[in-house]
């Protein structure tokens, strides 16, 4: 069936590029940050396509509409471009041009390539100029004619910007607009050029609500030795946040501001900035007006390493959202086969037990609830149209977490909630092994994860089973669940970045096993990178738990585990009846006192 | 005291570079193929300072005379410099300026520095060139001053070059030149440059005995896509090897005509060489004839890879050699405290029980016999000054190997001689745990030694113990004992490379505990890659044993050991018995058959 609404956007946006003699035009999936997430203002890609999926590209010529998109979402998209004319172009397949091959083999000399240059990360953007450049392809970056042509747009996200006192963060703006300044300035540059939105909220101790599941707000920071500049839709900023802005010395200009001022920019020095960081319409801005540094955003790695003040208030989160997920997991447990339960249905009781907490903001992440072979897609999110009813057999995955005032949780439990196979009990009890054997593993101080990751992978590499990602990655201090520059990986490819574990960072572990079309079992913990002994022979490390959930006992099988394993899941579980049981009822207390007792 | 012979060497050597207009002249250590031994003809630098370790550079001028070594050498330098005049600067320590800055610092604009560029990798030297020339001093790089100074220099080592047959090698010498030739062109270049002895002796299909421990001869080769041109001394090519070069396309020149032949040269297209493993002269010299393509020899990775045939006739000679290390170990045990046993009369035993073996060539490397604290020293030898006794008390580390007609090994065992301690038990249980936790890994293709290594040193990390060294290097055939590109460590600084594990590959596994004054453990065994199976997950890897030889029962104990702990080295042992036994007298038997009993 023709999807007339898609084809009847396709037409007006040819009419367009014609008009605007653009033979290419382009609709990446970014907003102006790389944000995970992306508000519906962004979705412009989606109007142009039906495709809703997480990553794409629409190219429009006036021969042909190509959708560029990766396996994950090869299913999907076949089933959403149905009828728009739309060729679904399979990333990573034999004999499938990827984008830029696409384009250098179509777009002839003199042709001109467009697209929203600020939706574009730097580094893709300067790729494919080279490559176009060279055949003499114009590129046109600041052309948003989608956006414009899309009616009834969405208007940006717009919240209020609120204010984290020190009590919570630990340290003040002016302390780490400080040390900025000093990484700045031994990088030889003058300015500091940073539009990674949690780096921004980080560093100026604010927060927004304007990305799903992000607490940040749409922003600019333009820093040099003596100002301090913040890019934020004037609306967000009440008077009290004015107030403190203006305390700081942190000027405010509007959102949408920041490619005029760069324009208007005389600057004396380099800019420093992070190419993997700046959307290519800002790259290029700066780049015309001075030498850039090109480095690792400096905030990255402070923001990472959590203070003690952060510290403190995270263990307190932790334990607290440990204790409404074994909440949750006791009532799954006692009301499966009795109520009706649906993969969403006990997600939102799940989020329910969150949003009841003291200081909760909002989810982390939506909650992934995936029942039966559900759970073996790694980011199955149900949909009231395919929602599981969760039936007394099997295992039920539960991902999810959420920001509090104190910190951002990330825990994954997988729940046995009736019959379960042998093949079973021995993966979840080998993905038991792996998740305790890495958190209580020491190792010398210089490690990374792709030191560390086989302790996670190794039980079931012993069976010939492979999790294809990695292990764990950095969370956030009520922040993004996700962020770098730390993680666990055993093999790093394209750009992904391999930092030493240094005290204070936060990281998760959360060795799996997926079964297409059987199951799932995940088991996740959120751990603390600690200093150990130093000796002669050098700085030791440690791990310590932050999260504390029980793992579900009824799928641990001793003939599946070493007498250490053993040793270690017995002394995890005393330590979560002790921390955990206090937030319980007199039920639910016997209940952990029962499942958490020693192997 | 004064050392009037190094003074007046000095004195020498000071006229002579007043002569030449030179104004600091460098000595290094290297001969001109960056060997791991130097024969006696290249040690010039100890003959102008006394300082007869490994590692270290002689800089002179008329003002000064400076040594830079490494921290291993500290000590042995203090003491070998006395009276001679020259300074130590101790590589590493705070405030210690390094050679390069020294020379930055010292030499004036106009200046000459001068070295025998054959004697110093190309990289150094190439940094060297930088550093100087922006400062307007000149290099002279093809400068012997030294060498020409030295009145009875020892002549270039000179032995017979043997062929091995294709039935010891699998591969013929054509073959593998083919598949040279195709990297060569694959990678943009028309010739090849290669002067590392154990990748030109693969090549060829021959050896030499020009090197210490290192069945290699002098040697260059220049490969271009219709000729073979070797350099070596005429004197060591016989009537039947010459025979087989002349059958092989390989045309001889002598060895010292290598520079003035490339001088000579006229290159059509651009010459492929190694800057890690070619000399400064040599890359000068290239680099002037035609643009270089630098990769890694491409004969590096495919010498590491062993063919079936190799694979067959190395486990064969392993077990030999095992074989004889176990008898060696018997004949400890029952004299110790019996006879007068010393450091240097148990290697010469263990020397001799391997000379014995069928198609025994040479040692590996000179056997490391260390007794008690001794031990402690990763690198000691014994002499006739300081050769300790064997008394029945505490452990004796021997770090030995051959190599043979069918492959080159590597072994150490820690002897328990008598009395130990609980600690000691302790931590000789902990390195076998380890060596055999990493024996025993399967892991995914795609792994290096850096996701693996932590699976040796773990047991050791848990107690706050690290060894300062990588946990395993590559193993040549018929060849070097040390060889790359594989090798696990956790760590990896300067050039060190990082490789893939790839199904062929031998390295060795080899944990230990070094307590300063007290003792030192290592088991070492060598342990080959193989695939495992292949399945949706990828293509599992494993290893298997090469060597078999009793790790101490007496200093094993259950309690440091976990349950799979106990395991592997009962099944490691159990193979041990089936393997050698059948190599051993009725005593010896009898002996390992209770050695090598389960735990």
């Amino acid at each position: 069936m023709e999807n007339k609404t898609i084809k009847s956007r396709l037409t007006k946006l040819r009419a367009a590029m014609e008009k605007e003699g653009v033979d290419f035009y382009l609709i990446p999936t970014d907003d102006y940050h790389g944000s995970e997430y992306v508000a519906d203002h962004f979705k412009v890609r989606e109007y142009f396509s039906n495709f809703t999926g997480d990553n794409a590209t629409l190219v429009v010529s006036q021969q042909e509409a190509g959708l560029w998109t990766d396996g994950r979402f090869f299913i999907q998209a076949e089933d959403e471009l149905k009828g728009t004319g739309v060729t679904l172009f399979r990333m990573g397949e034999e004999g499938v041009p990827t984008l830029p091959e696409y384009l250098v083999k179509n777009a002839k000399k003199g042709n001109t390539v467009a697209f929203d240059g600020r939706c574009m990360d730097a580094a893709t953007g300067l790729g494919l100029e080279k490559l176009l450049t060279k055949k003499g392809v114009k590129i046109c970056y600041e052309m948003d004619l989608g956006g414009q042509l899309w009616t009834d747009r969405p208007a940006l996200p717009c919240h209020e910007i609120f204010v984290l006192s020190d009590d919570l963060v630990g340290k003040s703006l002016s302390a780490k607009v400080a040390d900025v300044r000093k990484q700045i300035k031994k990088a030889g540059a003058s300015a500091f050029l940073l539009s990674k939105l949690d780096d921004i909220m980080w560093l100026l101790n604010i927060r927004g609500l304007d990305i799903e599941c992000n607490p940040v707000a749409l922003s600019y920071l333009y820093l040099t030795m003596d100002e301090i500049v913040l890019f934020v839709q004037s609306k967000e900023v009440n008077k009290k946040t004015a107030r403190y802005f203006k305390d700081n010395g942190v000027s405010l200009k509007e959102y949408d501001e920041i490619l005029p001022y760069l324009n208007d920019l005389s600057v004396k020095g380099k800019i420093f900035l992070d190419r993997r960081c700046v959307n290519y319409a800002l790259y290029k801005a700066a780049s015309s007006k001075a030498e850039l540094v090109e480095q690792n955003n400096p905030t990255e790695l402070m923001k990472a390493i959590k203070n003690a003040t952060e510290l403190k208030h995270l263990k307190d989160v932790y334990i607290r959202d440990s204790a409404a997920l074994t909440k949750f997991i006791y009532w799954v447990k006692k009301n499966v086969g009795k109520r009706e339960i649906t993969e969403m249905s006990a997600a939102a009781h799940l989020d329910h037990l969150r949003e009841k907490l003291d200081g909760f903001i909002e989810l982390s992440f939506p909650t992934i609830s995936g029942y039966g072979a559900n759970a073996a897609m790694m980011h199955y999110a149900a949909t009231p149209d395919h929602d599981a009813k969760v039936k007394a057999k099997g295992m039920l995955l539960v991902d999810s977490g959420g920001t509090y005032f104190g910190g951002t949780t990330d825990v994954t439990r997988t729940i046995v909630v009736g019959e379960i196979t042998e093949q079973m009990k021995e993966h979840f009890s080998k993905v038991a092994a792996g998740c305790l054997q890495l958190s209580n593993a020491r190792f010398l101080y210089g490690c990374t994860g792709r030191n560390l990751d086989i302790l996670a992978r190794e039980p079931l590499w012993e069976l010939g089973i492979d999790y294809k990602c990695g292990t764990g990655h950095g969370v956030g201090y009520i922040l993004n669940v996700h962020e770098g520059p730390q993680n666990i990986r055993w093999r790093y490819t394209g750009n992904m970045v391999e930092a030493v574990l240094e005290e204070g960072m936060i990281v998760s572990d959360e060795p799996g096993v997926y079964i297409e079309g059987e199951y799932g079992i995940r088991t996740e913990n959120i751990i603390l990178v600690r200093k150990a002994e130093k000796n002669g022979d050098g700085q030791f490390m440690k791990f310590d738990q932050l999260t504390y959930a029980p793992i579900d006992r009824e799928a641990l099988d001793k003939k599946y585990l070493t007498e250490k394993d053993v040793e270690r899941i017995n002394a995890y579980h005393k330590e979560v009846y002790k921390k955990i049981s206090p937030y319980l009822t007199i039920d639910e207390k016997e209940w952990l006192k029962d499942v958490t007792r020693p192997l």
